[in-house]
């Protein structure tokens, strides 16, 4: 069945109004749908850290009022003319992208995440042909041109799948790009939204899985999650046991760091992945060259690596640690967030705000 | 024919007896070769930029008396009774290295230089034996396991042959592991000994090659070295203009640096290697995370790369722009080095020592 909407939709919302004042309801303008498009009733979205940095301004100026939100699972309620993969009534996904120019070398290589003309975000961006702002998923319905919504399988506890759909594929996609598998020693820097999910994948992947942390305390809940080992970073003698052990590490500390403790523990050929700080890092060059090892950095993932992630998932039964929360609890959950203080990812029942 | 010297011989050498004096004439005694050693007359040794750092213990105390030199030629004098690969007459090489552990994971792959337990380098090095320090090329003659020695083509210039035992194979190394060729846009950082090599070899591979550089003048001898683009990296347009636009940039500026403008020219999945750096580099995470970017390092070459990189050069006929000198103008040549007053490397004719 095919239908198309008529006309623009009033959606209820969650929105930040200046970068110091809680989020509070509001009430936002989805597109009239096109052919192209899909129309999602959205049941969950995920509570992701950037949510925070640019509510509150703090990756330059945000176009507000804001409206947070890009772990997005939904349920179809209606699909443009044109749309060949969605249906009414399927359950679907919609992660940090909503759109990309579709014709660059990167995006032909559906790498739309590298778009040259830059993607198009889920929320504080502009959509590409109108100008107008685009809005997150802490609302109940969201219109998606159907290039840039992913099939979600029934199967899963959909609450918990939320956050594969940016803190999920943030670790997937590196893990895959450097083809990690069996054979591998991985080390995970960090265990927040991010470093829980790269346990599960890249020991999913059947690599040997180290967490490097700060707090020999998050090491006990690694091993429940499937890490093989854990490394207490501030434990210098650890430290030094684990040098030239990894082929692979990826760093998801959100802030400006010293990696050169971590470069120490890679092997020769050795590469570290960070995906989480904008922030500059330090490094030593001879620890570079003394092992041919690299630095490199990620950002998400494609649409059709978010798809293969989300199936990948499914075969492997698995989801993100979360807490349900209501929608009215946002500002508390960014107050605990700031405090570390979630296992692993907050979620919103989106129920709340209908 | 093989023969074997008997006992450690005197060989007039140069050397470094602390931080500040320059260097002088001294007399070092040769180890007795082994059934497996290589006894070789030196004919040309080239000057490396780290000459002066060890001779002026700016890499950590060095040993005193120091005798630098890591880019040798010669010619086989005598060789041990299981030498397989070399006879009297043959002209051969000595780059950074003498010995290595030759068990470990690194060794048994050719990567003598990320050796597990270390290199012996050529000097300022101890033997793996005796504990006895290594002396390099400021002296008339050496003796090196056969492992460790290279065949020279008689087709190539001779004098001009010593610098890729060093520069040479330092940027080679680094564009093969990253197979660059035909296709590849690369850059080098830098118009020195090593970058002066790094357009040339860079070229011969195929790649289209462009130089940074600080001046202007410079560029225009990279041209006649064969570099295709020559961007003044003082210039903001002409920096600006380059952002996203290479593949692979390796970076020979030995001292601390802002990477980071040049990671802006890198495309998606593009690679920075530094070959010089032994400091703190400073980089911004969003430059890599934005296209996938890394930045590594690489460590001279191992042996039967080396082999390989002699083997190229002969085929393309590439050998380095020099500028030889006589063993007592050594101390003025490290004081135009430090002004980078040498096209592009210095080189020691021998014969004046004999």
């Amino acid at each position: 069945m095919t239908t198309t909407s008529s006309g623009p939709q009033a959606v209820s919302a969650y929105a930040a109004f200046d970068p110091t004042t809680p989020l509070r309801p509001h009430t936002i303008e989805r597109r009239t749908p096109t052919l192209h498009d899909v129309n999602i009733d959205i049941l969950y979205s995920g509570v992701c850290h950037s949510d925070i940095h640019q509510a509150r301004s703090e990756w330059g100026p945000s176009l507000y009022p804001i409206v947070p939100g890009h772990e997005i699972v939904g349920r179809v309620t209606s699909v443009g003319a044109q749309v060949s993969k969605f249906k009414v009534g399927d359950l679907v996904g919609v992660g940090c992208m909503v759109d990309s120019c579709l014709h660059c070398a990167a995006c032909t290589q559906g790498l739309e995440q590298y778009c040259e003309e830059g993607p198009t975000y889920t929320y504080n961006s502009r959509e590409r042909t109108t100008g107008a702002p685009t809005y997150g998923g802490y609302s109940t319905a969201i219109v998606v041109r159907e290039e840039f919504v992913v099939k979600v399988h029934e199967s899963l506890d959909l609450k918990a799948v939320a956050p594969l759909l940016c803190a999920g594929i943030t670790m997937y996609s590196p893990l895959r790009h450097w083809r990690i598998g069996q054979g591998h020693k991985v080390a995970i820097v960090g265990l927040g939204g991010l470093g829980h999910m790269g346990i599960k994948l890249a020991k999913a992947m059947g690599a040997e899985v180290s967490l490097f942390t700060t707090s020999a305390e998050k090491g006990q809940d690694a091993y429940r999650l499937g890490a093989d080992n854990v490394i207490v970073s501030r434990d210098s003698e650890a430290m030094k046991a684990s040098r030239n052990t990894f082929d692979y590490i990826i760093s998801t500390v959100p802030t400006r760091h010293d990696l050169n403790p971590y470069l120490q523990t890679l092997k020769l050929n050795g590469e570290l992945v960070i995906v989480g700080a904008l922030d500059p890092v330090d490094i030593h060059g001879g620890l570079l060259i003394s092992n041919r090892r690299s630095v490199a950095g990620s950002n998400i993932g494609g649409i059709a690596e978010t798809q293969e992630m989300l199936d990948f998932c499914a075969e492997h039964n698995i989801v993100a640690d979360i807490e349900l929360i209501n929608m009215q609890d946002i500002n508390t959950a960014y107050e605990r967030m700031l405090k570390s203080d979630v296992k692993y990812r907050f979620v919103i029942d989106m129920a709340s705000l209908k």
